[in-house]
This record gives structure tokens, C-alpha cells and sequence, in this order.
């Protein structure tokens, strides 16, 4: 049948690649071998089951087990059929030449995996991690990518005005979360959250209420949320939705591989005084993150930052989460993947640049009581970050 | 607040690490470091983050990074705080003594990861590759696991059922995947459907009509699925579903972190007679399998004895795939994860035992036209193959 699914345009994989090709310059690498679902389809258009070489200049080479009638539509570099497997380095040999040292993803490639790429296709080279040159460039999107970030934001904005009618007092919160899935559903999302971190997973994002906001779990995130078991413990669980509790709606929709991240935060009636005032402080960190966030501020800079704030208002021990449970972080950078850089946290004293995407997420936990907080994705411009989610940041009033 | 999610039971923890360590006592290693969340939860009960060390004999210990609260109430093995990761080589050689042979999950732990722990926690040591005894171990299910398999068998029997209902000439194939997944998640279903294999994902598994299920792609399974973008390519898409094509319904369900898999055929108004007569075939394959499928038999003499059976019906090009996008498997184990051990598939010449639980499912690839197929998850007992999954193995027929 006739594939008629939008492809990644030509020009976008060409400037892609040709880009990567500087850094394997700069490297002094003679190519990378690209093996991750998401790294393929950055830089060919097609997530068939392949292997690709880019060599250090010149034209990439995607070759392809299975798909391989899919994979010559999708992808915009040339593809060859992988064949036997020991073959290839042959292959490989006479199409780019000797290969001294080589780039590879030693971040998420398993070990038996890259040990046998190593070995079999490129033994006399010198291996390389290619990782975190990949994600930088990948943490720079271009327009087309941004559009695609622009129709998932309103797909989420659009649950957060269908909020009001949705949200029942008593209802579980897997409930919520299941109408919100079926919605966004409807609208293309794919239901993969992916993340590179190994053993990181994400469903939806987190809707969750009251005090089940509040446990903490695994995830490197601010708010955990207890999961509807312990096989799989974060995010929208069996308690039930009460009148008076911070409803956390934390959400992701992915469209076309790109994924938006958004909080809003709803009630049900009232919320207590307090957690109003610390909602107003999350707020505050928002703006003043958005002001700060130009081309040259470091990373870390907007973590810093948004932590003093937090303590001028008394928050400090709140902030991210609580106590041990603290994550150490204010937001991170997203695209095809959810923990894509930059991330805003100490250490990483890395200039921001333009067109760099960020989910900037100030919260604030009050354990047995809930998670307070705001999340916006934004993209970096020479005025400081520029939102890409577009949702009224007012707290969302549910009719008790 | 106190998590009310039910735990895995102390006695069946006991029992896997016991057994777990019987395998490292025949391979002679000291121990070994369990790290991905999958099997981290099948040998602790909790997969909160952090690293198991398993010792050839006495009790192991889990290290938690976060939550150490969460994984102490969860846990069936003693927690103890991550803390520095740099204190740790001498916290585990004074606990457990000094470690020459230790075991690791190379199949799926990331290269730079594998890499630092063998370097930081274990410079004298030699590495072994643990996964494929650990995988045979976990391809054994227990009662408590069987049973979770039986709850999550019943709900997409309930699926099946309410299929006639669902399905409405002309909806998109998404439509029925969104409420096919909003059922499930009200059942409990956690949206994950893990797999160990890098690069593989799966959502939901396969609700695709028509030439749209016959459209190849990189999953390593017989039928693929246009997806709804190139980011995605697989399962359902945007097609309509239309009078006369074959709708494959391949759905999982994962209740408490336990995945079934069951494929059943719904036809709106009447399928070509071929495709019906093949559908028969289907059936007749899966009825030799429960048979013949008893502990002793090898794991590929079920493929080839389901490809002979192919080949006498004059179907052979069609079993599993079309022409050189065939998947070469008749069927595979399901458990935590969905390409669990074994693999019905040549080149296995492994017996198949008692408790193992394999998803058996024949197809056939008509390009353009559709894919027929029925699916079952079975539990391997002295009498053959006995069922998990209960739904009518009748076509589902819908009124035009």
C-alpha cells in the first residue's frame, strides 16, 4: 500500500547530518556509527531497523534490516539492504575507507551490542562515545521542529481548558488520566514517551492529586505520584480525586516524535492559603526564568536562580520535591526524546543558545498534602525564552 | 503517605533470588549486579532506582538511590541508601567480600554504564554476561505470576467481546485503539508494554485493517502497521476501517507489570473467502502447537512444524510476513517483559518447561489486503499447551 504519512523534509536531514559531520570533524573522528531508534530518525528521516555510518564527509549510508521498502521512502539518506552481518565491515571498508576512530552511542547502546559493533566492524579503531556532541546538536531545533512542538502545545492547551468539565470530585485519578490519553489520542499522539536515561519511563506525564502527588518514586523528576502498582509506581493512580487537593496535570502529548511538556495545576473548590501563595511563587520563578533564559546564560545559572527564589520565600525545603527525595533541577531540554539537554541544574555551566527548547517546571512538594507548580516548554531567543505552550497559567477552577 | 498498592509476595522473592543464585553458583561467579528496573523488581519486589548485588550465597542488597523510603516498604531484600557512589566498591567488598567473577545484565546495560561499574565497583574482576540464565529463569511463572497473567487475560476477553459494539464502519483505526486503551487503563493497565530488545517499543500491539496491517516495518513480529507518523511507524494509523477487511486486534494488557497477548480477527459484514479459509489455517496451526507444545519438545521444533503446516496449506510466502520482511518465529515468551524466553524460532534447540508461558501466533501476510491471524498466551503444562487467554477464538463479526 501507499505510505501517505508526512516525511521529514530533505533539506532538514541534509542540514542535519552535514552538521553532525562538523563534530565528527572538530573530533578528528573518520565517522559514527548511529545504531538508536531516535538518533537514526534524527538524522535519516526513518526509524526502520537499521544501522548507519556517517562518515567524517561525504554521503551517509543507512543499511537497512528490516523495513527495507519503508525505509527507501522514509529515509533521506541513501539506503542499501544490511544483508549478512559479516559482510558488512567489508562494506563498510569499501565505501568510506579505513576506519581509525569511531563514534558510537555509549550512553543508551547496551554493552554486548557496542562491543560487538566494536569488534566485528571496526576492530583496529579507536571507539569514541559521540553521545553528548549528538544531544547538543539535537537540543537546537529548527522551525520544522518547533512547529511540530507548536501543534503539540495545542493539543495540550486544549486539555487544560476541557478540564473544568472533565474533572469530577471522586473520580480516580487513572480516570482523568485515561480521558485525557483518549483525547490526545485522537489528536496523533503516539503514547511513547521516550527518554535516553536507562530505566526512565514515562506514561502521559503525571495526573495526580493530594498527597499520592507527593510520594516519592524513582523517577528523576519533582513529583512522583504512587502509579497504579508498584511494577510501575509514579504517575495517575487509583485514589480518588478530592474537593480542596492540588490536582497536578503534568502532560505530555508527542506529535510527529516531538514531545511537549506542560503543568497546570486544578482544584476542585478551594485551595489552602498557603498553597495558593507557594502556586504565586511558582509563578514568579516562571517569569523570572523567562526574562533570564537569553543565548550565553549558563545552564545551571537558571537553577541557581530559581532556588534562591525559593528560599527568599521560605520554600527551600520544598522545592523539587522534599527532603532526601529533592531532585536537583529546574527543568530540561525536550524534542524526540524527554531528558534532551540542556538540563538546568549545577554543573553544567554550558552556554544556552538559540533555538535550544526547554520544560521549565517550578514546583514546590508539601508531603500528605500535594504538589504545587507550573511547566512550560519554551524555545531560547535573544529576549529570553519564549513560550511554546500556550495555556492560561491561572489555576483551573473545578465546580465542587 | 501510606502506599496501599499490593505488593509482591516476601516467599516468591525468596524463591527467585534462591533460585537466581544456584545459576551463579553453576557458572561459578562471586555475584552479580542487577541493575535494569525489570529485573531489579522480579528479584526485590520494588523498582524504585537503584543496584542489586545478588552473592553466590547468603542475602543480597539493594543500594537505593531514590526512593529509599518507597523501596524499603516495597522490597523483599534488604534497602540500604546509595549514598556516594564512590563509597560503594567498599561497602560491597566489605559486606560481601572480594568479588573475581561477577555478572552482569549485558544485553540491555548501556555500554558507558556497564563499563563504569565493572571500573568503579569491580576493578579486579571478570566480567560474565548474566542475562540469558536470568531470562530462562524468569520464562518459569510462578502461581502468584500466572495469576496475574489470568487477570489481565480477562480483561482483554472483555475487549473481544465488546468489539461488535466498538467497531463502526468507517472509524479510524486510532479511534479504536484510543478506546480499546481507555478500557484497559481503567482496568489497571500500566500503558507500558516493555521489551528488552534495544530499539524495540510496542503500544497497545496491533489494531490495524486492511492493507494498512499488511504494511512491513521494523518490529520483530509478523504483522506492522502504518502507524500514525514515520516517528512511530506501526500499529494503528489513520486509515478507516472498511466492510470486508480483515481488523486485526493483537492487544496486550500489563496488570501489575505482567503482559497477555491475545490476537483475534473482527470483520465488519463478510471476509473474501481465501482469506476466511486461511483464517481456518490459523486456527489449525495453533491447535498442533497446544499439542505437540510439551515440557521436553524444543522451542523450534514448534516453528518448524507450524511452517510445515504453512507450507502444506500453500501459504508458506504468507506465514509471518511477506516476502523478505518475514519475521521467522511462530511465537515468544511474555511475563515483565513482551520478547521474554523462550522463542519459538530455529536455532533454539532449548526444551520447553513446565510453567513457561509463550504467546503463539500464526499469520498470514496478504499485501494490500490484510492479515489474518489469531493469537494466544499458553502455559506450558504436562497435557500441551493450556490457555491464558479465553476470548471466543471465533471471528468477531460486526453488522455492516
Amino acid at each position: 500500500m501507499d505510505n501517505q504519512l508526512p516525511l521529514v523534509p530533505v533539506e532538514e536531514i541534509e542540514r542535519r547530518y552535514r552538521r553532525f559531520q562538523q563534530t565528527l570533524d572538530r573530533m578528528e573522528l573518520d565517522g559514527a556509527l548511529i545504531a538508536q531508534n531516535i538518533d537514526l530518525y534524527y538524522l535519516t528521516g526513518t526509524m526502520q531497523n537499521g544501522l548507519l555510518f556517517v562518515p567524517r564527509t561525504g554521503e551517509p549510508c543507512l543499511y537497512v534490516k528490516k523495513s527495507v521498502a519503508r525505509a527507501k521512502r522514509e529515509s533521506s539518506v541513501p539506503v542499501e539492504p544490511m544483508g549478512r552481518i559479516r559482510e558488512l565491515p567489508q562494506r563498510i571498508a569499501e565505501r568510506f575507507g579505513s576506519i581509525r576512530r569511531v563514534g558510537m552511542e555509549l550512553d543508551v547502546l547496551p554493552y554486548a551490542q557496542a562491543t560487538f559493533y566494536a569488534n566485528k566492524l571496526f576492530p583496529k579503531a579507536e571507539l569514541t562515545d559521540i553521545s553528548f556532541p549528538l544531544r547538543l546538536q539535537r537540543a537546537v531545533k529548527s522551525d520544522y521542529e518547533l512547529n511540530q512542538l507548536k501543534r503539540a502545545a495545542a493539543y495540550v492547551r486544549e486539555i487544560v481548558e476541557a478540564l473544568p468539565e472533565m474533572i469530577k470530585p471522586g473520580m480516580r485519578e487513572v480516570e482523568l488520566a485515561a480521558e485525557i490519553e483518549r483525547r490526545l489520542r485522537l489528536k496523533g499522539n503516539i503514547n511513547l514517551y521516550r527518554m535516553r536515561a536507562f530505566n526512565q519511563e514515562l506514561v502521559l506525564g503525571m495526573v495526580a492529586s493530594g498527597a499520592a502527588a507527593a510520594a516519592p518514586t524513582y523517577f528523576d523528576g519533582p513529583a512522583g505520584g504512587m502509579g497504579l502498582t508498584v511494577a510501575s509506581p509514579q504517575g495517575a493512580g487509583w485514589k480518588e480525586i478530592r474537593v480542596g487537593e492540588p490536582i497536578l496535570v503534568d502532560i505530555s502529548a508527542v506529535i510527529e516524535g516531538y514531545i511537549i511538556d506542560q503543568t497546570r495545576l486544578a482544584v476542585i473548590g478551594e485551595l489552602d492559603t498557603d498553597l495558593e501563595h507557594a502556586y504565586g511563587i511558582t509563578r514568579r520563578i516562571l517569569k523570572a526564568t523567562e526574562e533570564k533564559g537569553k543565548p550565553g546564560v549558563s545552564w545551571e545559572s537558571l537553577y541557581v536562580n530559581a532556588l534562591k527564589m525559593a528560599e527568599e520565600a521560605g520554600l527551600a525545603d520544598h522545592f523539587m520535591g522534599y527532603g532526601e527525595d529533592q531532585a536537583k533541577f529546574l527543568g530540561h531540554g525536550v524534542g524526540l526524546e524527554l531528558d534532551e539537554l540542556p538540563v538546568l541544574a549545577r554543573g553544567f555551566d554550558q552556554p544556552l543558545e538559540e533555538g535550544m527548547v526547554i520544560a521549565v517546571e517550578p514546583k514546590f512538594t508539601f508531603p500528605g498534602r500535594g504538589v504545587i507548580g507550573i511547566e512550560n516548554t519554551y524555545v531560547v531567543t535573544a529576549d529570553g525564552l519564549q513560550p511554546l505552550t500556550t495555556a492560561s497559567e491561572e489555576i483551573v477552577r473545578v465546580r465542587a
